[in-house]
Protein backbone atom coordinates (compact mmCIF):
# COMPACT_ATOMS: atom_id res chain seq x y z
CA UNK A 1 0.00 0.00 0.00
CA UNK A 2 1.43 3.53 -0.79
CA UNK A 3 2.21 5.37 2.20
CA UNK A 4 1.61 9.01 2.43
CA UNK A 5 5.20 9.91 1.89
CA UNK A 6 4.60 8.09 -1.59
CA UNK A 7 1.27 10.47 -2.50
CA UNK A 8 2.85 13.76 -1.07
CA UNK A 9 6.01 12.73 -3.54
CA UNK A 10 3.81 11.97 -6.50
CA UNK A 11 1.73 14.56 -6.15
CA UNK A 12 4.80 16.67 -6.21
CA UNK A 13 6.82 15.08 -9.23
CA UNK A 14 4.42 17.33 -11.39
CA UNK A 15 4.70 20.40 -12.79
CA UNK A 16 1.57 21.54 -12.83
CA UNK A 17 0.81 20.69 -9.45
CA UNK A 18 4.08 22.15 -8.37
CA UNK A 19 2.55 25.37 -10.06
CA UNK A 20 -0.72 24.57 -8.25
CA UNK A 21 0.96 24.73 -4.80
CA UNK A 22 3.25 28.12 -5.81
CA UNK A 23 -0.10 29.89 -7.06
CA UNK A 24 -1.86 28.87 -3.23
CA UNK A 25 1.07 30.03 -1.60
CA UNK A 26 0.17 33.19 -2.30
CA UNK A 27 -3.13 33.06 -0.38
CA UNK A 28 -6.71 30.91 -0.95
CA UNK A 29 -8.19 31.64 -4.23
CA UNK A 30 -11.32 30.49 -6.46
CA UNK A 31 -10.77 27.13 -8.51
CA UNK A 32 -11.42 28.47 -11.11
CA UNK A 33 -9.06 31.46 -10.69
CA UNK A 34 -6.40 28.57 -10.04
CA UNK A 35 -7.47 26.83 -13.56
CA UNK A 36 -7.32 29.99 -15.67
CA UNK A 37 -3.64 29.74 -16.55
CA UNK A 38 -3.23 26.64 -17.24
CA UNK A 39 -3.50 25.13 -20.89
CA UNK A 40 -5.89 22.35 -19.94
CA UNK A 41 -9.20 21.78 -19.78
CA UNK A 42 -11.23 22.62 -15.93
CA UNK A 43 -11.58 18.19 -16.00
CA UNK A 44 -8.07 18.06 -16.35
CA UNK A 45 -7.28 20.73 -14.10
CA UNK A 46 -9.29 19.01 -11.13
CA UNK A 47 -7.46 15.17 -11.36
CA UNK A 48 -4.22 17.36 -10.35
CA UNK A 49 -6.39 18.65 -7.90
CA UNK A 50 -7.69 15.69 -6.64
CA UNK A 51 -3.93 13.92 -6.62
CA UNK A 52 -3.16 17.40 -4.30
CA UNK A 53 -6.00 16.51 -2.18
CA UNK A 54 -5.34 12.84 -1.45
CA UNK A 55 -1.50 14.07 -0.42
CA UNK A 56 -2.90 16.64 2.03
CA UNK A 57 -1.59 19.19 0.38
CA UNK A 58 -4.76 21.30 -0.55
CA UNK A 59 -7.50 21.47 1.35
CA UNK A 60 -10.93 22.67 -0.48
CA UNK A 61 -13.71 24.51 1.26
CA UNK A 62 -17.06 25.43 0.18
CA UNK A 63 -17.52 29.10 0.14
CA UNK A 64 -20.30 30.48 -1.55
CA UNK A 65 -21.01 29.53 -5.21
CA UNK A 66 -18.18 28.16 -6.08
CA UNK A 67 -14.98 25.92 -4.47
CA UNK A 68 -11.95 27.91 -2.53
CA UNK A 69 -8.00 26.02 -2.31
CA UNK A 70 -6.02 26.41 0.30
CA UNK A 71 -2.21 25.32 0.27
CA UNK A 72 -1.69 23.03 3.24
CA UNK A 73 2.42 22.57 3.05
CA UNK A 74 2.79 20.58 6.28
CA UNK A 75 2.72 17.23 4.14
CA UNK A 76 5.92 18.67 2.68
CA UNK A 77 7.88 18.21 5.95
CA UNK A 78 8.16 14.87 5.79
CA UNK A 79 9.66 14.84 2.30
CA UNK A 80 12.00 17.62 3.42
CA UNK A 81 12.78 15.52 6.34
CA UNK A 82 13.72 12.46 4.14
CA UNK A 83 15.86 14.34 1.80
CA UNK A 84 17.91 15.79 4.81
CA UNK A 85 18.82 12.20 5.60
CA UNK A 86 21.17 12.68 2.47
CA UNK A 87 22.52 16.19 3.29
CA UNK A 88 25.75 15.04 3.85
CA UNK A 89 26.11 13.74 0.19
CA UNK A 90 26.33 17.03 -1.25
CA UNK A 91 27.67 19.35 1.63
CA UNK A 92 30.43 16.37 1.89
CA UNK A 93 31.11 17.53 -1.78
CA UNK A 94 30.73 21.35 -1.38
CA UNK A 95 33.08 21.33 1.51
CA UNK A 96 35.30 20.11 -0.41
CA UNK A 97 34.86 22.42 -3.08
CA UNK A 98 35.09 25.05 -0.14
CA UNK A 99 38.18 23.64 1.33
CA UNK A 100 40.28 23.46 -2.26
CA UNK A 101 39.24 27.01 -2.68
CA UNK A 102 40.69 28.03 0.66
CA UNK A 103 43.51 26.19 0.20
CA UNK A 104 44.27 27.93 -3.50
CA UNK A 105 43.64 31.18 -1.87
CA UNK A 106 46.06 30.79 0.85
CA UNK A 107 48.72 29.40 -1.65
CA UNK A 108 48.14 32.48 -3.74
CA UNK A 109 48.53 34.44 -0.76
CA UNK A 110 51.83 33.13 0.68
CA UNK A 111 53.59 33.41 -2.94
CA UNK B 1 9.21 17.48 -21.82
CA UNK B 2 10.04 16.51 -18.33
CA UNK B 3 12.55 18.26 -16.67
CA UNK B 4 15.27 16.72 -14.18
CA UNK B 5 13.67 18.05 -11.40
CA UNK B 6 10.70 16.08 -12.61
CA UNK B 7 13.01 13.29 -13.18
CA UNK B 8 14.17 13.25 -9.92
CA UNK B 9 10.57 13.45 -7.88
CA UNK B 10 9.40 10.84 -9.75
CA UNK B 11 12.20 7.94 -9.17
CA UNK B 12 12.03 9.08 -5.51
CA UNK B 13 7.91 8.88 -5.12
CA UNK B 14 8.43 5.05 -4.83
CA UNK B 15 9.33 3.22 -1.50
CA UNK B 16 11.52 0.66 -3.58
CA UNK B 17 13.61 3.24 -4.78
CA UNK B 18 13.77 5.35 -1.36
CA UNK B 19 15.18 2.50 -0.33
CA UNK B 20 17.66 1.71 -2.68
CA UNK B 21 19.08 4.83 -2.48
CA UNK B 22 19.22 3.82 1.72
CA UNK B 23 21.27 1.16 0.86
CA UNK B 24 23.79 2.57 -1.34
CA UNK B 25 24.35 5.60 1.40
CA UNK B 26 26.07 3.03 3.02
CA UNK B 27 28.47 2.41 0.13
CA UNK B 28 28.52 1.58 -3.60
CA UNK B 29 27.40 -2.19 -3.92
CA UNK B 30 27.25 -5.03 -6.92
CA UNK B 31 23.78 -4.97 -8.07
CA UNK B 32 22.88 -8.68 -7.17
CA UNK B 33 24.07 -7.59 -3.31
CA UNK B 34 21.68 -4.47 -3.81
CA UNK B 35 18.90 -6.35 -5.53
CA UNK B 36 18.71 -9.49 -2.81
CA UNK B 37 16.84 -7.91 0.01
CA UNK B 38 14.04 -7.19 -1.99
CA UNK B 39 11.38 -9.23 -3.26
CA UNK B 40 10.80 -9.04 -6.78
CA UNK B 41 12.74 -10.46 -9.95
CA UNK B 42 16.25 -9.14 -10.94
CA UNK B 43 14.64 -7.54 -13.91
CA UNK B 44 12.18 -5.54 -12.01
CA UNK B 45 14.81 -4.39 -9.66
CA UNK B 46 16.64 -2.96 -13.01
CA UNK B 47 13.73 -1.20 -14.08
CA UNK B 48 13.47 0.71 -10.71
CA UNK B 49 17.82 1.20 -11.14
CA UNK B 50 17.43 2.44 -14.78
CA UNK B 51 14.79 5.09 -13.14
CA UNK B 52 17.15 6.28 -10.40
CA UNK B 53 19.62 6.31 -13.17
CA UNK B 54 17.72 8.67 -15.16
CA UNK B 55 17.49 10.89 -12.64
CA UNK B 56 21.25 11.29 -11.98
CA UNK B 57 20.33 9.85 -8.54
CA UNK B 58 22.65 6.24 -9.15
CA UNK B 59 25.70 5.38 -10.82
CA UNK B 60 26.37 2.17 -12.74
CA UNK B 61 30.16 1.24 -13.23
CA UNK B 62 31.76 -1.99 -14.48
CA UNK B 63 33.80 -3.64 -12.11
CA UNK B 64 34.75 -7.14 -12.67
CA UNK B 65 32.14 -9.16 -13.65
CA UNK B 66 29.47 -7.74 -12.32
CA UNK B 67 27.89 -3.56 -12.23
CA UNK B 68 28.92 -1.87 -8.84
CA UNK B 69 25.70 0.80 -8.20
CA UNK B 70 26.90 4.29 -6.66
CA UNK B 71 24.50 7.09 -4.53
CA UNK B 72 24.83 10.21 -6.65
CA UNK B 73 22.79 12.58 -3.97
CA UNK B 74 23.38 16.12 -5.44
CA UNK B 75 20.15 16.02 -7.52
CA UNK B 76 18.31 15.82 -4.65
CA UNK B 77 19.49 19.26 -3.62
CA UNK B 78 17.37 20.78 -6.33
CA UNK B 79 14.04 18.93 -4.42
CA UNK B 80 15.64 20.35 -1.11
CA UNK B 81 15.52 23.86 -2.61
CA UNK B 82 12.34 23.45 -4.11
CA UNK B 83 10.60 22.56 -1.00
CA UNK B 84 12.38 24.90 1.42
CA UNK B 85 10.65 27.88 -0.59
CA UNK B 86 7.38 26.37 1.22
CA UNK B 87 9.29 25.74 4.95
CA UNK B 88 7.67 29.20 6.18
CA UNK B 89 4.14 27.65 5.68
CA UNK B 90 4.94 24.46 8.52
CA UNK B 91 7.16 27.21 10.74
CA UNK B 92 4.82 29.49 10.85
CA UNK B 93 2.25 26.50 11.90
CA UNK B 94 4.99 25.50 14.60
CA UNK B 95 5.89 29.22 15.77
CA UNK B 96 1.86 29.40 16.57
CA UNK B 97 1.95 26.57 18.61
CA UNK B 98 5.27 27.14 20.14
CA UNK B 99 3.60 30.68 20.99
CA UNK B 100 0.46 29.07 22.31
CA UNK B 101 2.36 26.89 24.97
CA UNK B 102 4.63 29.71 25.79
CA UNK B 103 1.83 31.64 26.42
CA UNK B 104 -0.30 28.65 28.24
CA UNK B 105 2.73 27.91 30.91
CA UNK B 106 3.55 32.02 31.74
CA UNK B 107 -0.20 31.77 32.74
CA UNK B 108 -0.04 28.90 34.42
CA UNK B 109 2.88 30.34 36.27
CA UNK B 110 1.27 33.27 37.07
CA UNK B 111 -1.60 31.71 38.62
Amino acid sequence: MASNLDHVIVAIADPTRRAIIGRLARGPARISDVAAPFPMSLTGFCKHVRVLERAGLVRRTHQGRENTLELSAEPLRDVARWISTYERFWNTRLDRLEWFFAAKAKKEKSQ
